[in-house]
């Protein structure tokens, strides 16, 4: 038996997200049954973390174990013959047999994509969260620094969503200019459920002037979910890389 | 009455094109019942001229001829309420009665986008032409200085394709790296049957040294078409701007 990591890249739009549902087509599914056309086995995919419906990844990582004599960097584009055009994986090789995408993972790191202004293109739909008129960018970056470090970010998970802890710790958190586009990047130990749409609808917020930066920092110890901006579509987001030391 | 012009922005994915077909759905179809959607009129579109299946648009003009009171400049937020998502009214204004998009149209601009390397990723996919390997810009480039000016196009039109003359005057015509694109960048006063697609795939034989820079030059002056190199995907095209002088 060999296990085998793949990073894959997918435009979330038309899924379930990626983990299975009893309604709607899961990225693993898909994946799953390329690979078993693929190796003529049945296999299930292990990834660092789920993502929701409509966000999009430019290098999830999942691991599967298998039999299959392809050897492990010939997989991705073995199984890429079986992908639909919206799920490609980029790369694929062999991990050690105790490797696990989720629990080894460190960090993480996430985009957040914005267009401001009075129209976005039809080539951005689904892809790019459209910010009608203009945000103080200057102000937004002040409170990006501010999301650095260790804090309780239980003002930034969804109402109802279950775990141990609300404490992560963040290692950078930037606002750029990114061609036409305003992006968020954010690299982590590791995120709540719906934490970096909550961030960007708060960070909104504060680029809108509907809060100052003080109690943005307040928020950022405890806070209360319901002092928070909203949680920003899934258009936007993206799994950019998920970081192991091995 | 009022004569109305339209600047239209697609994505020509899932469309037979922009002019109604027998076959499949058009551009126009949908604008069309867009139109009577927002007006409560019938009315007929006059582009600038046709693109073909899976061809994208930035900026297609047409125009057509209402009895609303709807203020022309308000037609596109109008008509856009009946859109899908893929197609978008940018702008509309009043244009005089005896306008017509396609018979007054001076100049076009199109954009053929390509991506080189070793691998195109999903977000590029139906946008975007995957070249495998690297090509010789210079070489490119110079090939594009010598496309300006007026010429015989005969090796760059369809085969089949009925038209009184092959001449066109081409005023620019550029290749340039933006951002991990290659981008050909063409305006004339006039376009074939699929010309700026044959250009692309004969500046890509160029690119790949299958064709050297004194043959391309003779093809520029009545050449034959199966000298010429393919006609390349629909996927990298854009009708980037349409150009009058009123």
């Amino acid at each position: 038996m060999k296990n085998v990591a793949l990073i894959i890249e997918y435009i979330g739009t038309n899924y379930s997200g990626f983990q299975r549902q009893k309604n709607g087509l899961s990225i693993a599914e898909v994946v799953e049954n390329a690979i078993e056309q693929a190796t003529g086995e049945k296999s299930k995919l292990i990834p660092s973390g789920r993502t929701d419906k409509g966000v999009h990844a430019l290098g999830q990582v999942a691991n599967f174990t298998t039999g299959s004599n392809i050897p492990p960097d010939k997989m991705a584009i073995n199984i890429n013959l079986y992908l639909p055009g919206d799920i490609q994986i980029i790369k694929s090789y062999e991990v050690p047999l105790d490797f696990n995408s989720r629990k080894n993972a460190k960090r993480k790191t996430y985009l957040y994509r914005m267009k401001t202004g009075e129209n976005m293109s039809v080539f951005d739909r689904n892809r790019t969260l459209f910010v009608r008129g203009e945000v103080d960018e200057n102000k937004m970056k002040r409170a990006c620094s501010l999301i650095v470090g260790t804090h309780d970010f239980s003002a930034f998970v969804a109402s109802g969503a279950t775990t141990k802890t609300t404490t992560r710790t963040i290692y950078s958190a930037n606002l750029n200019q990114e061609n036409d586009y305003l992006v968020f990047e954010i690299t982590g130990n590791g995120f709540l459920y719906n934490m970096v749409r909550i961030l960007v609808g708060t960070l909104l917020l504060i680029g809108k002037n509907k809060m100052t930066i003080s109690q943005f920092e307040a928020l950022l110890n405890g806070g209360d979910r319901k002092n928070a901006g909203k949680t920003v579509a899934p258009d936007g987001l993206y799994l950019k890389e998920v970081i192991y030391d091995f």
